[in-house]
């Protein structure tokens, strides 16, 4: 397809006309960095995506992974091409120091620049972005010597990395896994267990894999509060800068996949005996940090993985969208409503008013999830680089709060925007000769790893705008009463959708505090994806508001889109908060008092 | 998978303790049946569909129909195994006269038996089905040839039927199909064309096929009113009541889906050339009634097929929902909110009140629907056995209101409830190693075809509920008030629902006349969608609410179930209707207004 993946237009509005992006570059870590270099991060990344990444998508999709007799895996070999040049082209280092071979990118523009490759290739890219993670979690709570021995290669895009947290047995419910990390004489670990749902857990991409996996030490605590962090890689290094002999880690299957499938997804054996490094089984590992802080360190890169979950539902729906609009403006079909001349020639599919409906939702979802994604970006980068202390907490404060609504929210809505794309192609949208079926497919992934939608509630609600005595939402309530008080000073629609706002904003505070109000946790919690779900439409509201200013006195059609999107998302969408927070404020205990046997 | 792909005991429910199907056994067409051969039919379909239709579901998924360098169609065996078992025990025949061999079955007992099929192998079952309602188009409007010629062996399960409507260039818009029926001194005709998304439209399954093609003849109306009906076979008869020559029609491609891949999906030429039948090109074809009353016979046969659609989403819907009841009782994760203790075991997923809101939602969507289809197709025996014209033509008309709301309400929300059985399982359910992904691929074209969502919309609001100046829409809130008296009467929880209906309804009424009050039709008709979705849910109310009062009374865990779910339906569902009613009445412009430009 010719259609692009993503519109530069709107992450240079994003970026630039809406989050002064180029102010970062007073910033000491960003010093070196211009517009300019922005812009040649962004145009790098379009391009290396729609030539590398873009042209095999749905030949990975046809052809996923398979196990060889060997145990090794095999892959179309395009993917690795693709890999091999966004390695070499530094991009895995993009936000990294330069004192470890790095571009010190700040978050935002790496965030929009890479979801380039999501939206091109969701699968072919997770490689990287999973080895982005594991290297930053490495830097933030690992000795020198695991940086230098595995940090150094996978910014090199020599080694990729993964992330082993769950087990078979054991998903949403960390505190129950059972792999086991024996204490060894030199200091190292022995490793014995099986995850599941490790995705890149084995290829032949890369020289090597880093495998960040969580486990407990004999004796510890019970359940979340003894589970510690381990580097364990495929391949053993050889002490000399090299590698030497196969670490004890088996690749026992590959799962098979609704979507998502050029991405290997892989059931995997530690310390089975498969191999037998030093002569003896036992996977080697080496623990990141202190013993039974694994779980607040994954947590630690589990924010920055949830908001990446939310970048790639984005990323397809945008995809889906535009490749849907493009349809819809080539593919004629029927008539006006009021034309009742047969021979009248008929109308391209955007003549429709249900056909713009269509596409105004997803324009309403895809854009407002990219800039509710960027602006989480922006408070990486706030919180990271901000030269007060307090502005800093602040945006780590804001980011606790909005971190299960950016990997939720677009989620849901993205994959109904792929939905969407899928019924304004009509029956061509349901067959493979499009690639719309394919993002629906691939999007479907997303509503459940790294958190399913119901944790994301139960995080939200449970634990964000609780925590620190209800400090995140009355901040998060501040932050939109800005916008709200400078929508009304602007006048015109936006201070009409400020009153909307202003109005859903003050309900859901009420709710929060009528469902706390008795302490009652199973009641308060027995609807926490409702909540979830509320919230969301309020936040993607405000940040909609935020667009219609940032847009303002602007003339032309992608500032007229920018208004007509914002107006369907408070005409269609903000209203359905309000069944919502009326269920929540009822207490009702429909779920809780269903009982199994009645089912 | 041994988890049933329907519930028996809901069927029970639904037929004689609320529908009392029995009392039709008074009607002369069926008076040779009793609740011991309804049931007998009921318990044959469900033993023959999960011994021989289930267990090559995923395999006919996995293994999707090729095309041979000789043109004709690869499926694996299981598929004609089954069918062939279908038709020995003439279940094809099952609502068709006696004296065409058939069992005169009503209709609502013919849907209930079949959608056992439909949720076991949605796609092996299409083949049949499709047949039926061909042959039940023929019989209505076709000669007594045609009968004897093509039915009569359809009903036999020698032959297999298609609907052949769309061209590629034409789904929605039929006024714009190009295929030609030219006439021939003998009375029959010679067709040239090209039919697009023809399902089973080629395959080695039956002896013969017998197309039911909509082309037009030359010189006739355009658009609509030009479009006339053929039996088109793919075999010519010998006339001696054996197969001929090839017919000139010709499988050019297969379709390659998303999902419902086990059915053929087609594109096809009639009269390119490759076979010559009595030696020259040209599909031979036989009129179907008189010309240019082509759609109106097919539509006779659409609302048919529409409800036919209805039921495969409420079956797919059905079996996920199922499945994922039975996965939540015997999968473990986590623990209840309140205990804090990690060395407590894990509890089944059942046991966490967002899993009982996914699957209480879930069973809201397909029982609901379920009852919704069983009522329509018991109208449908109503229109065809009433003792009474008048009951007949009120049937009718219900019927013509209902149709739209009963083929898109299962297609969007039992779409939904497969997502919900997807998110029950967790990562497992994005695996193809559990049935679900396969149901939410499968029904994810059940919005396209026989009639978009949108199309369902303009029907419904554009159509429907204007006709006869409003008596359709005037009937439906006359037979909705009569069940809300009912539950007045009653009193209790009904008698709550019964307000909260009515109220619903009245604003439906309402916004139906603001909409139409001036006339503008472009207006009227912006958001058809959105009023379709609303007055389905309030529908769905209504469908809810009469089955409490069927339940009223009786104790147990099925009835306790019934009433639970009709409590989620109205806490947590018929409120949504809300703010679309609101949208609706401020008759926006907003999907109008959007300009090609500003997407």
């Amino acid at each position: 397809m010719t259609t692009p993946a993503l519109s530069r237009r709107d992450l240079d509005f994003l970026l630039y006309e809406w989050l002064d992006v180029t102010g970062l570059t007073t910033r000491p870590r960003f010093e070196e960095h211009s517009k300019d270099t922005f812009d040649a991060v962004l145009d790098l990344c379009a391009d290396m995506a729609t030539k590398q990444f873009a042209p095999h998508n749905k030949k990975s999709d046809a052809n996923e992974p398979t196990m060889r007799p060997d145990g090794t895996v095999e892959l179309i070999p395009e993917v690795k091409e693709a890999l091999d040049v966004f390695g070499r082209a530094g991009l895995v280092a993009g936000q990294f120091d330069e004192s470890l071979g790095g571009m010190q990118l700040p978050t935002v523009v790496a965030r929009a620049a890479f979801a380039w490759f999501q939206a091109a290739n969701a699968s072919t890219s997770s490689y990287a972005f999973l080895t982005v993670g594991n290297a930053n979690l490495i830097v933030a709570h690992g000795s020198q010597e695991l940086i230098d021995t595995y940090v150094r290669p996978m910014l090199e895009g020599r080694y990729f990395g993964t992330m082993c947290l769950s087990e078979p047995q054991a998903g949403s419910s960390l505190a129950d896994i059972t792999t086991r990390a024996e204490p060894q004489e030199d200091g190292s670990y022995r490793l014995t267990g099986t995850k599941m749902w490790i995705s890149g857990g084995d290829h032949e991409l890369s020289e090597n894999i880093v495998h960040l996996v969580l486990a407990k030490i004999p004796g510890g605590p019970a359940g979340v509060k003894g589970i510690s962090l381990f580097v364990v890689p495929k391949v053993l290094p050889d002490g000399e800068g090299g590698l030497g002999e196969r670490n004890d880690v088996t690749l026992v299957g590959l799962n098979h996949k609704m979507g998502n499938r050029g991405t290997t997804n892989t059931l995997l054996n530690f310390g089975d005996g498969t191999h037998t490094p030093g002569g003896r089984a036992g996977a080697v590992g080496h623990l990141v940090g202190e013993p039974n802080k694994g779980l607040s360190y994954m947590f630690h890169m589990m924010n920055e993985a949830r908001i990446g979950v939310g970048f790639l539902a984005i990323s397809l729906g945008y995809a889906g969208y535009l490749q849907s609009v493009e349809y819809a403006r080539t593919r004629t079909q029927g008539r006006a409503a009021d034309d009742k001349d047969p021979t009248s020639p008929p109308v391209p599919l955007i003549r429709h008013a249900d056909v713009r409906r269509m596409l105004l939702a997803q324009k309403a979802y895809v854009e407002g999830a990219l800039a509710l994604g960027l602006y989480c970006s922006k408070l990486v980068d706030e919180q990271d680089t901000a030269t007060d202390a307090a502005d800093s907490a602040r945006a780590t404060l804001l980011l606790d709060v909005l971190t299960p609504i950016a990997k939720s929210w677009p989620s849901q809505w993205c994959l109904e925007a792929n939905s969407l794309a899928i019924q304004v192609h009509g029956g061509y949208g349901y067959t493979r000769d499009y690639d719309v079926e394919q993002f629906y497919r691939d999007n479907r992934l997303n509503p459940i790893h790294e958190g399913t939608h119901g944790v994301q509630g139960l995080d939200l609600l449970g634990r964000k705008v609780v925590m620190q005595g209800g400090a995140g939402l009355a901040l998060l309530a501040e932050t939109i009463g800005a916008t709200v008080e400078r929508a009304r000073a602007a006048g015109g629609d936006a201070a009409g959708y400020a009153d909307e706002l202003s109005s859903a904003l003050q309900r859901l505070v009420g709710t929060t505090q009528r469902l706390w109000a008795d302490g009652d946790a199973a009641v308060a919690l027995a609807n926490s994806s409702i909540y979830l779900e509320a919230a969301g439409h309020i936040v993607i509201a405000w940040i909609w508001l935020e667009q219609v200013l940032a847009a303002a006195g602007a003339d032309g059609d992608f500032y007229e889109g920018k208004r007509q999107a914002a107006r369907f998302f408070y005409r269609y969408e903000l209203p359905k908060a309000g069944p919502q927070l009326d269920l929540l404020d009822s207490l009702d205990r429909t779920t809780l008092d269903m009982e199994a046997a009645w089912f």
